[in-house]
């Protein structure tokens, strides 16, 4: 896809200084930016690059003045990174646009699909599942029996849903996600024999999960994961667990059975969470930490495995770093009063 | 799918009290129960919520005794909880049972498809692969070349296995899981050259994995999980390793090249075992542990990285826990050293 | 597939000695040979076992001198190792000889796939993908639009490489592994909104992604794995990462956004690095590993979480070992200051 400057300027109510047909159909970064891509300036310290870049349109600042001559077109709007942040959007909508459904497709008799739905090819939408609308189903994604799923959501290839989950609105799930899969229970005292897995997951609106996601359906009722709530790449979500408004877990998170994390948390890479536990809301783990008490206290931030809190941690770690020279330390403290124990008993 | 009391008492042989008409189609936990479900009371702490639930009915033991009116419809049996599992199994039965062999899936003409098997849309079922009765392939399934699978297996939407492999009976592989993807091998004074991987994963009977896991091929020879061994999401196991009876490794455990892992092992999350290692039977390891030394004694109990025993790592934790008043005893014991020294000389 | 000793011989330009129509059909290692099976001597410690082995044929070096009688056909050959891995490598070539296009593909009319192709059941090429000579999509792979990939390429089952990405020659993706999903990144200052990620994935040659890994296109420009590099299973991989030429990352590594890796590093499992560091070349990190800061010196070799160069913390972590009986000697030292200091006041 090709934009003039001209279309551009026009869906930015921008102004235009220089070529309005030069042509872009990609973007850049103005430091590195190519013939043919359109980029922006709004940090004063790219500045200089405005002079030499070779991006066809640069979007700027109303205000900005340049102080020698520029090679591309500019727009002028009243908030250049938010007019570029927009446009992204847009080629993204563009670019990710899909609507039909495909004849290589499997939808059962019983699914209903919404208007405007995207089905593509080889996905399968099982008995009584509903799909709401504008909703996009890419190639290969499984949709099971009875599955839910809110308007506007997006489902990338090879996405699987076990069977009587639900899925919100606005959400992205991103492919190689797997939502329903069992719950890792076993009666051991009986030998290891399965213990059925009834309940479903529930995802609410406006979710994003990575891609190769595994969030396992609860034992009975539901594991949740409320309103905007994002996981990276590759996290782990147990039975039964429910993390709650807006809460981020970065990459390959684990997080055990009927754990419940709080709003607005942040958890950094690699971190664990054990199962029954109840973290706070707005707290912070650093990658790698490993949290095995509950976290009651809000906005706890913790870092270490088992974790503590941060500031802690860092200060015993230094301590940690230099072990061995307090080590030497004390084999000096040793030797010196052992020197003064013989001198005491020589005297 | 609904179900009368009448018809549940019946199954489970209990004894009906209250609407023997009343229908349910899901279960619930007594404490929240919903019209339309079905719980059961086992444990005397949650007498208080049978006078209070909305659930439909409930099973109860013979003995139980009412103090107070209850809405609910019961059932009354022998043992409570195990009438329940009882009937979630049943229901899981129902509600998985599939069969039929969709036309939209693909079965080489050499492969062999064993009585009642199900198979989905999009599976694939490559050349010479062995399938045996009563397997449920799901939606677009992989399964490779001279692969075989025994009976009564599932194997989820999605899930891929490599050719030459061997799958036991009873056996449940959800979503995501890849068997027999190659081993991490490459001769690094040949240029980084790939090692040819020639070898097969071998699962036995009862084998459950998770999903989104990763089983690579044996070098030479098998990459073996033997009867009843049950991993977690996620996991991940190298070539050539053997992991013996009845062990759990949860969520996230990677184990490297040619290690053997014992009988009745219990990893808990995010474990890492490094390369040929011997791991004796009933070894637990703590969250997190990183095993870098092989574990000769059975029953033993590790936690840390490197790991060592779970009691001197606790200890020694609670120590780094109060690092910084230690370094402070030092640092006031030196100063006390000090000043004695100074008063000796001054005296 | 059954080969006959003249065949191999001719193949490897070696002298029989024994039987030229002994057969074999598969691989094995000397101390575990199998009737049927073709094995090789080249390390003296087995030597031992070429007198008792079942494999059928056993490769040796042209200077080997039996001193017991042999029942196995012997090849002779200038190198028996290499001779083996070069039967190795044919065998595998020949498995996995495939080729055509299936009918039950979806091909985009828009999309070009090169020479002896090969496209297995229900896979996508979508619209203006470009597809190499000689390329092997395994069945349930899904390749978007504008996507490129290289000459001799390999995507085993299942692989999901999303719209723009360009993958390189002789790449082998293993199944599940997902190229090209979105970067985790969301303007928390404006409730969490997406920040579009309109770059790509760029795989340069010779690179190999194990099973059910995840690599994120950058926000703007790519993420790239430069010639050479091979990761393990499960590696995450974020948004606007490079990783330089013959690195290797084991299973479960995750490298956050924007970090740099340089060429020819060594990361075994479960390590992870923060975003936005530059690591130089030929550095090695153990198990673990959690980097936080960049690592500007080439070769360096890293443990500990956050890590540290590994004598220091090999050093320190052998005294966290025996913290227990730091405390107490510092317990002691405190105990025998105080009765000195009772006994002068004493005096």
């Amino acid at each position: 896809m090709k934009f003039t400057a001209a279309q551009i300027a026009a869906v930015l109510k921008g102004k235009i200084e220089g070529d309005e047909n030069a042509e872009v159909s990609n973007v850049s970064r103005i430091e590195g930016g190519a013939p043919g891509t359109i980029s922006f300036l709004a940090n004063p310290k790219y500045t200089q690059y405005i002079y030499t870049t070779d991006a066809s349109i640069v979007i700027v600042n109303e205000d900005f003045e340049a102080t020698a001559p520029i090679r591309a077109t500019l727009i002028r709007v009243a908030n250049a990174e938010n007019a570029f942040a927009q446009l992204l959007e847009m080629y993204n909508e563009v670019k990710l646009a899909k609507s039909g459904i495909s004849e290589q497709s499997y939808i059962a008799e019983s699914a209903t699909v919404g208007a405007d739905a995207y089905v593509g090819e080889f996905a399968v939408i099982a008995d009584n599942a509903r799909i709401g609308k504008n909703v996009k189903i890419y190639p290969q994604v499984y949709v099971g029996e009875n599955v839910t799923i809110g308007d506007n959501t997006v489902l990338f290839a090879g996405v699987k849903i076990y069977s009587d989950c639900v899925i919100g609105n606005d959400c992205i799930l991103h492919s190689g996600t797997v939502v329903g899969s069992d719950g890792f229970r076993f009666a051991l005292q009986d030998g290891g024999k399965k213990i059925p897995q009834i309940g479903n997951v529930v995802l609410g609106n406006n979710v994003e999960l990575g891609s190769n996601c595994s969030i396992d359906r609860a034992t009975l009722g539901s594991t949740i994961l409320r309103d905007g709530v994002k996981l990276d790449n590759l996290v782990h979500i147990a039975h039964n667990v429910e993390i709650k408004e807006n809460s981020y877990l970065a990459a390959h998170n684990v997080v055990a059975g009927s754990t419940v994390i709080g709003k607005n948390c942040m958890f950094s890479g690699q971190v664990g969470v054990i199962d029954h536990l109840v973290i706070a809301d707005n707290t912070m783990l650093a990658a790698q930490s490993g949290v095995s008490k509950s976290i009651r206290k809000p906005g706890s931030v913790q870092m270490g495995s088992p974790s503590m809190d941060v500031m802690k941690y860092r200060k015993n770690y230094i301590h940690f770093r230099n072990l061995d020279s307090l080590v030497e330390r004390v084999s000096e403290l040793e030797k010196m009063l052992a020197e003064m124990d013989t001198q005491k008993s020589g005297s």
